[in-house]
């Protein structure tokens, strides 16, 4: 087990050079919000103290999911733990989020998504309608996805011990027999594609709050990306490179961990990347850049040149399909280069380039 | 998809009937500590709201597991959600608690654990070292149960929003091809083997709060029940009819799940149950029945008659066997019988008889 752990470790420290980038140390005294927030912060906690304590080689490839060969069959496991704040907001709950987040994290590893297992922290004195509204949306959200509810469990902390209800799900997926994706597997000249608009999510929830005077509606974006991963493995084949969720973070950090993990560099085309003017509007207001806005139904792919085309064609028919279908509004916002390895790059409106870095505050607590 | 739901229902109602008890309605306006007890109060919620709004027949078998087959291969599922306080106590801590604890619900189903999934939700401002001291708990738990992590999540709250950590654990076992295992299995004769001395957990919980002036030391019985699970299932072949996880509500509440389920009584011998003298001291002083209280590391055995006594001796020889193993006290505590259905009795010391029934009340919130 010690030599196998040492060949992984070697492997992981390789990569890991190759994005001329040193893994993170855990040196905080105390736990922060912004070990909470998908950002540098949350990536020293993960990559400095858990993987290292948990010495496990699926964990140290830092998927969406972790795979594993049970009794002959290619699985894949995620986890998620949602805190939301407000639990309702324009467009979903967390309930909804719950499901849809879950689901999300196997259909980026390529995994048809099967079951989930839902553990609830409840707060004494949650009022039952509320919990009520929850279980008939995790309920809705389960049947819509395709998934089926096959374990459960729920505990009660004192009032104040919790914010109404914290939900775990856990995932169950059939690895696709199509599916040939790795953090590590772009090259340059790789072009990289959104599923939709993005921002959406982080914003509603941001409004949802109330601490903004801003009269926008904006809507989350929480949906099911089986669809989309589904159609895109069926029409890209292997020249789908890999597949994330653009969430905590949003698709800034998403393009970050990406560029390190196949030490390539990015460039995005500002001009190019989806965003609906409520939500630029908004984030323009609270001093934001959407691309670091949490999105719960938003996919970044990365895809072969020559088969480029075909994905995009195939992303924005996937689901209802039409013109109002999901992924309509899905874009190519730009490719990988061999130079700087290890950064994004986003060219301007006016030709200019700038660095697109990882978060490192906290400026979205809670946002799922 | 409706009949099949209806055909699960009719058998579900059917069960139940034959258990002359009636499935719980939900019908409180509030959640309350006791939903979080493991008694009634929970099996109203779990049956009475969770089990019809997700229609699924793996939920409706209330097994401490879900089973299902992906890609040919019969794999069992469970979550557990831990928010015991204090998280640390003798004898163990919560990270420790929540490998085992899921672990445990895969063996008493019959699966061998192979891999868990691990969501953290952290109280701003958790010291560091509160954190690492866990994250090594839960490593060390995982290999001394032979089990991998492989799929993580952290989420922050603010402060005062979370009382130091919740962790939730998600399990996945292969389901073992000598289990045979059902809740409705028990027949009349069939004998009862508890795994070791109960009550020790909760106990040592509620001393460790500092509530009450005891100077016991109690220590937490937390531990694996693989070894004990395998060492029955290789001796009782067939004739074991099921296992369960004495968990919340203790070993008391097992008893009448399972004399419903079943549609049988049980007799238990309260002089045959193994408990500790500073467990029954304490006890005694906080007016609890050790039968009431949780483990985290006992279980509950029915067996055919003629397997009993190699059952009992394989469950005491199992894990690192001999005086000092962990199921060295196992014992047979009593047996089923045909009236009253659905009830579980005890014989007292005296020659008495009294019914034991399910927790109401909420005496021991947060103990897992």
């Amino acid at each position: 087990m010690s030599a196998d752990v040492s060949a992984r470790e070697a492997r992981v420290l390789n990569i890991i050079e190759t994005a001329r980038s040193k893994r993170p140390r855990f040196r905080d005294e105390r736990v922060t919000m912004a070990h909470g927030a998908g950002g540098k912060a949350t990536g020293a906690l993960i990559e400095g103290l858990l993987l290292p304590a948990f010495g496990s080689a699926v964990l140290d490839e830092l998927g969406d999911a972790g795979t594993l060969t049970v009794g002959g069959a290619a699985l894949a496991l995620t986890t998620d733990g949602f805190v939301v704040t407000p639990i309702r907001f324009p467009g979903g709950s967390i309930g909804e989020l719950a499901v849809n987040g879950t689901v999300n994290d196997l259909a980026v590893a390529g995994a048809r998504p099967v079951a989930l297992t839902l553990s609830l922290v409840l707060e004494e004195g949650l009022p039952a309608d509320a919990l009520r509204a929850e279980v008939d949306a995790i309920a809705g959200a389960a049947r819509r996805a395709g998934v089926a509810i096959v374990a459960g469990d729920t505990k009660v902390v004192e009032r104040g011990h919790a914010d109404m209800m914290y939900i775990t799900t856990t995932g169950v997926g059939r690895v696709d027999p199509r599916a040939r994706l790795a953090p590590s597997a772009l090259r340059p000249g790789d072009r990289l594609l959104v599923s939709g608009p993005v921002g959406a999510h982080g914003t509603a929830i941001m409004l949802a709050r109330g601490e903004f005077e801003l009269d926008a509606t904006i809507v989350s974006d929480t949906r099911s990306l089986w669809p989309a991963a589904d159609a895109l493995m069926e029409h890209a084949g292997p020249g789908l490179r890999c597949l994330r969720d653009a969430t905590r973070g949003g698709v800034a950090s998403v393009l970050n961990e990406l560029a390190r993990a196949s030490g390539v560099a990015m460039l995005v085309r500002e001009a190019a990347v989806p965003v609906d003017d409520a939500v630029a509007g908004a984030a323009e207001l609270l001093g934001i850049d959407p691309m670091h806005v949490a999105n719960e139904g938003v996919l970044v792919a990365a895809v072969a040149p020559e088969r480029a085309d075909a994905a995009l064609a195939a992303l924005r028919a996937a689901g209802d399909g039409g013109t109002a279908g999901p992924f309509a509004r899905a874009a190519e916002i730009g490719e990988v280069h061999s130079d700087p390895a290890g950064m994004v790059l986003v060219e301007t409106g006016f030709g200019g380039r700038r660095v697109l870095d990882q978060l490192v505050g906290d400026p979205l607590p809670r946002i799922c």
